[in-house]
């Protein structure tokens, strides 16, 4: 089992929080800094247990750290890995866990520098929920993480991120950033849209009338709007890619409707079907 | 607590089966008869206790039924409804739970005598799965269904309706079938196609990186094919125009992606979040 001395966490929420939690609960660090801006949200932290330490001192916190998660939201990750990265040792590894991956990287990369380890990441884990109240020692279980390394991330970095999900019980996934913003636009990013225009669609007077279908369809649109405008922006290119794709998805549907062709109706409906029950629950 | 000594169930499935096993677990009918096509699913229904008994035979069963619930797909519920009232007598109360309303109940009212009870339901319960085993009896729990009179119904047999549901603990709600298939247009059947699109839409290869948001706006995209072909295409007319509402939210969302509008953008998903939150998990 591997196991650190000191691991700092930039921005401790839902995702902060819970690698605090799973470290702690493992027994795996003794000393889990958490740094932010607001010290009265790194007290909720501490007392939930999720780090041993706060401080709004970047320099303070990573100087003997031998990992730095960068939690923080996506629009911020570049700068603050950066930050890290000067305040830190050169054997530290830092990573971040931004929902995308490919400007955020590229801006990190190019102006690193290159004795220093950095690997992104991104635990395909939360969804509606944030903040360290809903933190979980678990949240990581048996979930994909995306390791996201380029030709100048080095293997023995891509070696330490790795096992360092995996002590959190993650199933780490190795693939470029370019891939983890293609694919996430449609697995991740796409839904968000999907579930808000919905909701968003529904008049008032109508919502006494919703039931499990509307509700599960809708879920994700309860996420932090700010957070997401963030992460929709960044992979703005793919996302029009995917919109776009969609729009073609229910032309399928509206044209079958208005023909009353109740066979390409139902091949819609069974394409679906066959891709949702290859998933699981 | 009111009471019944036979009730018949046309179509023992999700729907039907919770109705029988809340009715017996809450000794509210001796006397429960299962009415199908398959003795050899009527058996499944049998051994789970949701029916006392099981015929293939409509007349022989609903002779001296108090209430008749038929449960059968959308496309046969007018006619299972008329086969039943030419059964039954003049006392009993006739409904249906069929997921649209405006043309099944205008197909019942106009061939069925005067004289006889019918009144159209539609629990607001159940979604992707379908199949006696997985009936319930708590499924129509703080549940609304909703009540569909029209001028040709009286006030005793929406009464009798009303009462019938409140015992299953459900929460009647009522109004006329156009009203109800213009909301449900939105609450419930639009989630179908938006889901089956989005599940349809995403490449297999990417299918290992999906997570609960994707998970969850997809969900009903598993639900039977063949039931959702019927239930849209009688819905078809307020289907389009759901569709068509739901591409101008989408068209907000590419616009404010093309043109970079934080702003707009964010407004767009918290018009979504408010709605959503309205109405909680």
């Amino acid at each position: 089992v591997p196991g650190w001395n000191s691991v700092a966490i930039f921005g401790v929420g839902l995702i902060g929080g819970s690698i605090g939690l799973a470290l702690r609960q493992r027994s795996l660090c003794p000393s889990v800094v958490g740094i932010g801006r607001d010290m009265r949200r790194l007290e909720a932290a501490l007392e939930r247990g999720a780090i041993t330490r706060a401080t709004t001192d970047v320099g303070q916190a990573v100087g003997d750290a031998d990992v730095v998660v960068v939690c923080t939201p996506v629009r911020r990750v570049a700068n603050h890995v950066l930050l890290v990265a000067a305040a830190s040792r050169p054997d530290t590894l830092i990573t971040d866990v931004g929902s995308t991956k490919l400007r955020i990287v590229a801006e990190i990369e190019s102006c690193l520098p290159a004795d220093r380890l950095f690997v992104g990441s991104h635990p395909l884990a939360g969804s509606d929920k944030s903040g360290v109240e809903f933190a979980s020692s678990r949240l990581f279980q048996d979930r994909t993480v995306v390791i996201t390394p380029t030709d100048r991330s080095g293997p023995e970095a891509v070696r330490r991120i790795t096992e360092f999900w995996s002590a959190l019980d993650a199933v780490p996934v190795t693939m470029p950033p370019e891939s983890h913003d293609r694919a996430l636009a449609q697995t991740s990013h796409l839904p968000h849209i999907v579930a808000a225009a919905l909701a968003a669609g529904t008049p008032p007077e109508f919502l006494h009338l919703v039931a499990s279908g509307w509700l599960d369809t809708t879920r994700v649109a309860a996420a932090d709007g700010d957070l997401w405008t963030q992460i929709l922006l960044e992979n703005r290119e793919n996302m029009l890619a995917a919109i776009r794709g969609y729009e073609g998805q229910l032309t399928g549907f509206a044209r079958a409707l208005e023909s009353g062709d109740a066979e390409a109706l139902q091949q819609l409906l069974n394409a679906g079907k066959q891709r949702r029950d290859a998933v699981g629950s």
